[in-house]
């Protein structure tokens, strides 16, 4: 099934307590399809400058990611310079510069209004909407926003969740969309304004998935290496939606599994700067991670012994 | 299977956002033994003052926990007062009265010799050690500690670490031991200094159950009103050591299901103050939550279908 991603084609400079990079490739639509595309083909719609390394995006093309519908535009390409603490708990934005994102109105290109599946990035709500309007045929859409939408675009964002079928979110925005700390409720409060499905990421503590009633919970891999947290909730989305696309199927079961692939590839993307931990990886590496992911939280229950001895 | 703990029995004086309470029944040793009883009769090794109400403790002998290791001192009983932060996220210890615990030496009644359960509650790892002297034929022995034995009795924890099979602890905990942040390489540096397995404790987030090689993750219930942390770590030790001696089986898939039942027993401590929130509660009802938990991670792989697309 054919699948869709709108969001940031950026270039972004990072520093953590293991080294720094510079104008590395990324942006939330890069994160999504590079793990999108390790399970099936991926089509990006967004914006880049005149400054971008065409090459470098080119040379991800082979893994079925399609870039065709990723506008060229005359000024500077989005740029995002940040800085991690010590344990890479939290993050500071030392920079944000637009460019050519500020003024980005994504018109789809016809191959790509016949997605099936529909991933919103983080972007203005608005356009968001804009997008949707042009994917009439789309069977499942989800997005993703952030706090600067929440506090500044609130009825648009609120008119999107009334037409998307999953909102993925971290927890900090779960709470500040619902005025609700406790993520839980958050996310019920969510499910009362529109998605039928929403997902909570919570970095190194995992992900939820939550439907009215019922919650699934993916740990995050135990991982004793971990370098860059950037792009790790935009990698789980492309993990996530590229299993529903790859399958196509949406049933409870199905999306639980999309929830392993999905953490799956955040564990790849915090492994090394940038997008290089998704290098070498392979379907079968996926595979075998995404198996010692449902290990992990392997268990059963044994009523009899339970019983026997009561 | 006969269970013992040697902990603290104190007198908590709690404030959450929700309310407060004063000199309620608290202390490692009662959180334990009222979360073990659901699954095993437990003997309980600690001391009071003759300020302790005993009423209340004889009141919880019917579950299954027999008191009558616990000493009567002249003095003043352990009391604790603690304040929570507005999310339950953080503490802040306002009072510690040791009373009659500061010279607490504990001498084990000839029954509680033949334990083949121990927990070691968190007290100085040198009483630790001389209880585990007094019981030679423990099958299986587990221990917690804190922050305060790990900067002022070092040696002697380091001592007790090589003669137990499991250590419990949180977090924080485990990265001070450790002096490594990463909380899956302090398991590991555990690991490496005797117990064959360690239980990592991480409140809302889980707990994680390490040996050499292994991790399995038990998540936290999606609890939407959690009232009072106080001694849901101490509950779930209970629940944890209390479903091992029930079922007298100590294989990675019993430990696996200890943790389940751990989890149940922190998530029933969290419902109310104090120990108020296991008021009412059955085998039966912790046997469902136990399979709620077990359905909050279930999930299957469904290769066939990610291959035929390929």
């Amino acid at each position: 099934m054919s699948l869709l991603v709108v969001g940031s084609v950026a270039l972004d400079s990072i520093f953590t307590p293991f080294g720094q990079t510079a104008d590395a490739l990324g942006g939330s639509a890069v994160y999504f399809s590079v793990g999108a595309a390790l399970l099936a083909p991926v089509q990006v719609v967004g914006v880049i400058g005149n400054d971008y390394p065409v090459a470098e995006l080119e040379r991800l093309a082979p893994r079925g990611i399609d870039w065709s519908g990723v506008e060229r535009a005359d000024g500077e390409s989005f740029r995002w310079k940040g800085k991690y603490s010590y344990d890479l708990q939290s993050r500071e934005t030392l920079e944000t510069r637009l460019g050519v994102f500020a003024s980005f109105q994504p018109k789809l290109p016809s191959s790509a209004r016949r997605a099936e599946y529909l991933f919103l990035g983080n972007i203005d709500p608005e356009l968001q909407l804009g997008v949707l309007a042009q994917v009439p045929n789309a069977k499942l859409v989800a997005c993703d926003t952030m706090n600067y939408w929440i506090q500044g675009k609130k009825p648009a964002l609120m008119e999107l969740l009334r037409r998307v079928d999953i909102l993925l979110v971290n927890d900090s925005e779960a709470r500040e969309l619902s005025g609700d700390w406790n993520v839980h409720r958050a996310g019920r409060w969510i499910l009362a304004h529109g998605p039928r499905h929403v997902v909570i990421k919570q970095g190194e503590h995992g992900a939820l998935l939550m439907e009215p009633g019922r919650t699934f919970y993916a740990p995050a891999f135990p991982l004793e290496e971990v370098f860059d947290p950037t792009g790790a909730g935009d990698a789980f989305a492309g993990g996530f939606m590229g299993y529903l696309a790859r399958s196509g199927d949406s049933s409870e079961a199905n999306l639980r599994r999309a929830m392993i692939y999905g953490a799956t590839m955040g564990s790849y993307a915090v492994a090394a700067f940038g997008i290089r931990g998704f290098e070498g990886v392979t379907l079968a590496d996926v595979e075998a991670r995404a198996r010692a992911f449902r290990d992990l939280t392997h268990v059963t229950l044994a009523e009899p012994v339970a019983r026997a001895t009561a």
